[in-house]
């Protein structure tokens, strides 16, 4: 299978239709258009068509696809046919809103392990997890055999966080510090920055007015 | 300006140079090669000539950029030259965590009213807003003619609060709840899946394994 060359925004949307297939699956509905799955999402069906031909045919001419199906393939596509283990690092205001954001565990992102060096929050346990103090995070995720990082801690910590997490033996990092990271090229580093969005927006609105 | 065919990606790492351009010029540095920036933030030069060649012309060759010209002009394209009124809608852990986030503040992206239906959160105040009903957003919103809407309400209450952030008169809004939202063509609405982030992770991961 030829993945390599897939553009980003293609797995993002991939991600958005198969949510938009649990709904209709759930529905009952058993074949689904093209057309169907733009409609429910906001892009165009021939959008839709070029995103799924990247990873071959799935459809019937006519037909459409069937829901069970073209799920299950765009999940493997994700990597979603197996559930992550994920070490989330750093307990603030985020970190908590991460422990409870539903989307992650629904997706198979289950977090085995949180970190933090507060006093206060080591102990104590949010969502089933126990918070350990941040000098334990390599024993611990490497016992878990934790796939994912999540680092959620202040800037000024985020690259010894990083190291921890790389030495701990993670395959990817999902980083919201502002911070450039270094990790070695194994493994996968993805920077999120909430700002950015808004700026997205901004220019948007900007482009309209223009 | 020719903006309108400009790839979302690139207006993403525009954001990402202008934060590296504002590091760079605090250090006292006056001018800076497209090769520099690509080393700074992890991309190739050849990318960051592309990115600014949408805009126009600022370099010099041989010289470099000027890194305030460079930077201002960046931040103007970004709709970051003006500072924007945002309100947050949904005091959660998410909610709590946006309103903490220093990322929007430094872009000029200030929260000037919160809301939430949760009588024990109404009237608290939070990094020096308070928060107030649902049922004055409306009101509130227009009276500090807010052009931003953030939403972090849980999915049931996600709609109703995009009609009324629309009737507010909000010119975009940024939706954190994983439903898809209506809003009239006029009103840019960006939507954030925090998982999707991981699946970018995992389909990455998964590619390097075949």
């Amino acid at each position: 299978m030829k993945t390599l060359k897939i553009p980003e925004a293609t797995i993002i949307r991939l991600s958005v239709y198969s949510r938009h297939l649990t709904e209709v699956d759930r529905k009952g509905i058993v074949t689904i258009s093209s057309g169907d799955i733009a409609e429910g999402v906001g892009v165009s069906p021939a959008q839709v068509r070029k995103d799924l031909a990247y990873f071959g045919e799935f459809g019937t001419r006519g037909v459409g696809y069937n829901v069970k199906d073209l799920h299950r393939h765009i999940l493997k596509i994700l990597g979603l046919s197996q559930d992550w283990s994920v070490s989330l690092v750093g307990m603030g205001n985020l970190g908590l809103a991460l422990t409870t954001y539903k989307g992650f565990r629904e997706r198979g992102f289950i977090i085995t392990s949180i970190f933090d060096n507060d006093p206060k929050k080591v102990g104590t346990v949010v969502n089933g997890v126990e918070v350990m103090p941040v000098d334990k995070l390599v024993e611990v995720a490497k016992a878990n055999k934790t796939q994912i990082g999540i680092i959620a801690v202040p800037s000024q910590f985020a690259q010894e966080t990083a190291d921890k997490l790389v030495e701990a033996g993670v395959q990817a990092i999902l980083n919201f510090a502002p911070v450039v990271l270094n990790v070695p090229p194994e493994v996968e580093l993805r920077n999120v920055d909430l700002a950015v969005n808004l700026e997205v927006l901004t220019f948007n609105v900007g482009t309209r007015r223009s």
